[in-house]
């Protein structure tokens, strides 16, 4: 049977304009494409943090300045760059195919995370999004909206929200059924679109889900055999940047658990993916790994070459 | 087996705001889960004028007057509309399945459709898009970007954006997949992505496809035994609006084209519609019908006691 992988893209990587996205789409694709030459089924999770701050603050502005639109809550902001994102990545995955002779599609599924409404991230929001406020501006908006504002280094006031911990993939039913079929399945995009049970049925929450904790999740779920986190770097250092740094080629839960109290991982950055790739090999059947490396040598990754794995 | 259904659902009957659209949509899947429940498989084609207006004038907006974010092109603009729409859709629609205990999936399919370059549409552009410019600012951004802008009744230049015929669903075998699989799909939203055919694939252009046109091609493609075409009314009528105004249960292709001959349908309202049911009958197997009906009434309408129902 086919391995099944899990790749969590940044959204970094994705470019800050619609022209610069649709140009990186395309290298994007070529190293998706040969994990599936390689018989892998791929499903792909992928940020939104440039994204959807893009649309959120084009969408504010328009409301605040005059623009005659309505004002968009953030959840539905997320939505957005779904669509968007979405759209130049199945396009540039569905053309590599194509190019190669690999019959096969390539989808988007609008995805929708459960978040805990009883999550201490909603206690203590932290990421800023949208636009820079004055202070009075900033209370004036909180008490119309319940908003909650931040002064950002001397830049002014900005909103923050929270980043809660996923619980639940919506659609992960779909996802399984698709890949099942043998696509390739765009997901859980930019974390997937926060959302919260009431006795009503879900309702988008403004938040932030860190993109590899829903990509650790979504692979758990759908029983993926790797999860494979793509960031900046072949592989996990410790010592970072000093003259004693040393690239990891594997760490096992006890190496990851010491690392992380010797405080070797950046909280923001590298910490995120290294607690995903924990939680992921942890909550999965025994065999599955994690890999921390490079979007451009993640094949080579698969074959041991670089990389850092993490195991049990 | 069960019968298969494509509903086409116009964008105007989701609102104008976030708000209204979530609203709405719980209206909107009632019907719809009324289908699920009588035993029809539904694939749920949807408008997006309002919304693809409301988000493309937004980035304009911010874009042209300090915002600070990039301009977006058309096709991007759909695209996001296709995560903001679907999102809510496949929300209320879920919930509607399960306080009625239906144990099936919705989701939304980010969809491209494909348009010929040589379509007439693109020598004579006609759906305005996007703000109102003065002369010379519409002049100014014709030569930059080389659209094209047309005085729009005394209130300014306003850029027109051509209106393709759909050629191709690029992600047919996805629905299909889904459909197989039980679930209630969302998918050609705002009649699809419009793309072009290219040497180096797909690419997004500056159109609105129908989305009516969409929603027939798709049934087509699909194999549905049934497209339903949603709208104000119950019935489609003759004589419309005068005193022997005469609401048709039936009507065979011959009296659609002796009706069109005589100017029944107004053109960019019921004409399209019955033009994209005439499509849909003539491409399909013989005793596949359209039906032109209210969005409340559409159990009804297939059970025959409304609609005007479309056949050979």
């Amino acid at each position: 049977m086919a391995e099944r992988i899990v790749v969590a893209l940044g959204g970094n990587a994705l470019g800050k304009t619609p022209e610069q996205q649709l140009e990186l789409v395309k290298s994007t694709a070529k190293p998706i494409v040969d994990l599936v030459e390689k018989g892998y089924e791929v499903i792909i999770g992928h940020g939104n943090g440039p994204q959807v701050g893009m649309i959120n603050l084009a969408m504010e502005f328009s409301a605040n300045k005059g623009g005659g639109t309505p004002f968009m809550p953030f959840p539905e902001c997320g939505a957005m760059t779904q669509g968007y994102i979405g759209y130049h990545l199945q396009q540039a995955i569905q053309e590599e195919l194509k190019r190669r002779g690999i019959d096969k599609e390539c989808a988007t599924v609008v995805t929708q995370v459960v978040v805990s409404e009883d999550d201490p991230g909603f206690q203590h929001p932290t990421k800023p999004v949208g636009s820079f406020y004055t202070k009075e501006e900033a209370e004036k908006i909180a008490a119309e909206k319940g908003f909650i504002f931040v002064e950002d280094a001397g830049r002014g006031y900005r909103r923050v929200v929270p980043s809660p911990i996923p619980q639940r993939i919506v659609e992960r039913k779909v996802v399984e059924q698709l890949v099942a079929a043998g696509d390739i399945v765009i997901t859980v995009g930019g974390g997937g679109i926060p959302v919260v049970e009431t006795p009503e049925g879900l309702k988008g929450v403004a938040a932030v889900i860190d993109k590899d904790r829903a990509s650790a999740l979504l692979a758990r779920d759908v029983k993926a055999d790797r999860l494979i986190i793509l960031t900046a770097v072949d592989r996990v250092s410790i010592n970072f940047n000093k003259p004693d740094q040393v690239d990891l080629a594997s760490m096992t839960l006890a190496d990851c658990e010491r690392y992380i109290g010797e405080k070797q991982f950046a909280p923001g950055s590298m910490l995120p993916k290294v607690e995903s790739c924990m939680q992921f090999v942890r909550d999965s059947a025994e065999g599955c790994t994690a890999l921390i490396t490079s979007l451009s040598r993640a094949a080579e990754a698969l074959e041991g070459k670089t990389g850092t794995v993490i195991t049990r």
